[in-house]
């Protein structure tokens, strides 16, 4: 499987949970990263919220970011209203949301660890709850 | 060109003209349509609105939307929060956009000619002001 089909396969496994969440409704984003305007992977609403979310499934037991991975998204979410998160599964591990203020500097880019993750990151019910 | 790929090409005009708008941010959404959740073709925002769109350029004179094609699109606003719009292009004709309501019953479908188009539709510096 190629590194596209992989992450497109993880968006899908989100949509599934919020798709499946009572008032909850999820849809992924065509060609997010590709397009020359700043999109996150996916984008889930309820009736009073909205999230913009850049979702990565990892090998490793912690994810860099760059900053302009999160400019771009936080730009996103500036101009159409939306709450931004960043959803991370590292292996043997259920998906985790966290917000890019939570991620540490490491040089150029953000990292964050399997340890901040489980600190901070929220699980699906509580971010959905 | 594929029925597909026309669409494509309506859905990223309309991605333009929005995101070339000040203050308005628009998405196309992946498989909309072939998944198995009602989800639209595009979802544009700015920092108050949220507008849902299905998006149709057609060589005819009319247009036609099947009972389903509206009641997905409703479902999905109404769990999202978003405003449910038609966008429809005819020959020679700009980008109009019009409220589900606004079609007129035809047996078991819906259909908008293009003079309630002309008439009921908005341009879009009509619906983005």
């Amino acid at each position: 499987m190629s590194n596209k089909e992989k992450g497109a396969n993880a968006e899908r496994e989100l949509i599934h949970l919020f798709n499946n969440t009572d008032g909850w409704s999820a849809i992924r984003i065509a060609g997010s990263g590709s397009s020359k305007y700043p999109d996150p992977d996916i984008l889930a609403g309820n009736a009073i919220r909205r999230i913009a979310i850049e979702c990565k499934a990892t090998r490793e037991d912690k994810k860099y970011f760059s900053q302009e991975d999160l400019d771009q998204l936080r730009k996103f979410c500036q101009t159409f209203g939306a709450e931004a998160w960043l959803a991370i599964r590292l292996p043997r591990q259920p998906w985790y949301f966290i917000m890019p203020e939570d991620l540490a500097a490491a040089g150029e880019s953000f990292v964050i660890s399997k340890e901040i993750l489980q600190r901070k990151g929220l699980q699906f019910e509580e971010l959905t709850k």
